[in-house]
C-alpha cells in the first residue's frame, strides 16, 4: 500500500489515476511534473478540460462536437449537402477531413449497435439520420463504420431503414492498406480485395 | 494537420500533449474519455490538480510535500530523530516508507548535483542538512541517493560538508537485487557486492 506524504497529491494521483491506461506510477509521475510548472500554467490545464466538459455542444445537425449550434461543415455552404457520410465518432471525422478527399457532410452515430454492450439503435442518432434523409435533399449516404461484425450490423440495419427513401447507400472500400504485404493480409481482407478489384489507372 | 472541430477540444488536447510522455493521439483519447463523463466527476479532476498545485506545502524540517507545516514524518514523535536519510525527492521517501524498514526522519535534495544540468548545491537543500546536523542531536546521516555519477558527486561534496560535525556518515547498500541472476548484473555492482559481503545469518 502506498503511503502519501499528503492527502492533495493522494486526491490528484487517483484522479489522473482513473483515465484509461494511465497507472498508479505514471500519475504519479505527471502530478509531480505539474507540481514543477508555474501555478498559472497548471490552472491552464485543469481549467480547459472543465470548460470544455462544461461548455460543449454537439451540432444540432450531424452531432459532432462543436463550439457552435451548428458546426462548421454542417454552416459551410461549400461543401456538398447532398451526401452524408456515416461515422461512429467524431475522432473519424477527424481522420477523415484529414486526408481532404471529402467535401460532402458528416453524421455521428455516436458508437455502433452491440447487443453484448447493450447498445441498440435508441441508443445511437439513427432516428435523426433517417429524418435528415427524408426531409433533406440527399443523394448518397456513405457508410463508413468500422469493418467488425458490430460495424456489419449496423450497416445492415441502416441499410433497412434507409432502403425506403430511395437513397443510394454506399460503404467505405476495404481491401489491402497501403504499405500492406499481401502474405500478412487476413484471408476476409484480401478474398474482398480481388472479388472487387478495380481497373487499372495510369495517372498521367 | 490536424483539423478540430472546436478551440475548446482543441485547448484541451493541446494541454494534456503537454505533459511527458504523453502524445497527440493519446491526449485525444483521454479529452474523448472525459468527455463522456459525468460534468462533477471532471470537475473533480481538473479541481484536484489545481487545488494540489495552489495549496502545495513542504514541510519546513525535511522539504517534503505536506499538508501541514511540518510533515507527518517529522512532527511523528515516534520516529527516531537522530537519524536523517537524505534523498533525492519526494518518490524517494515513498518507496523507502513502502519497505517498512526505516524509522528515523527523511530530507529531501530536491536533486543531485549536476554540473551538465547547470544545477549546483546551491539549488539544492543542502544548507538546511547541514544546519539540521549542526543544530540538533543528529546522530547519523543515511545517504540514499541514486547510485549514478551525479549520486556519487553529490554524496562526495555532502560528506565534505558535514565530516567536520563528526556526524556518522553512511551510504545505503549497493550490490546485486533480489532475484537478478549474476551472470546478467554488471561488473561493477558485482565487484561491489563481493567487495562489501557480510556475514552469513541463518534467520530462525
Amino acid at each position: 500500500m502506498t503511503h502519501y506524504p499528503s492527502q492533495l497529491l493522494e486526491r490528484a494521483v487517483d484522479e489522473f489515476a482513473k483515465l484509461p491506461g494511465i497507472g498508479g506510477k505514471t500519475a504519479m509521475r505527471l502530478v509531480l511534473h505539474l507540481l514543477r510548472q508555474d501555478t498559472r500554467a497548471v490552472e491552464a490545464f485543469g481549467n480547459s478540460i472543465i470548460r470544455l466538459r462544461q461548455e460543449v455542444k454537439f451540432c444540432n445537425v450531424c452531432h459532432n462536437i462543436s463550439d457552435t449550434e451548428t458546426c462548421d461543415i454542417c454552416a459551410n455552404l461549400r461543401r456538398d449537402h447532398s451526401t452524408i457520410c456515416v461515422v461512429e465518432d467524431i475522432q473519424d471525422v477527424m481522420a477523415i477531413e484529414a486526408t481532404q478527399q471529402y467535401r460532402g457532410t458528416y453524421h455521428v452515430l455516436g458508437g455502433v449497435i452491440s447487443p453484448m454492450d447493450g447498445i441498440g439503435p435508441s441508443d445511437l442518432q439513427v432516428q435523426s439520420l433517417v429524418e435528415r434523409v427524408e426531409t433533406g435533399d440527399i443523394q448518397e449516404v456513405i457508410l463508413a463504420l468500422s469493418p467488425t461484425m458490430e460495424g456489419d450490423t449496423t450497416n445492415f440495419y441502416l441499410y433497412r431503414r434507409l432502403s425506403d427513401t430511395g437513397v443510394r447507400i454506399t460503404v467505405i472500400a476495404r481491401g489491402v492498406a497501403q504499405n500492406d504485404q499481401l502474405q500478412y493480409t487476413d484471408e476476409v481482407t484480401l478474398g474482398r480485395s480481388i472479388v472487387n478489384r478495380t481497373p487499372f489507372v495510369v495517372s498521367s
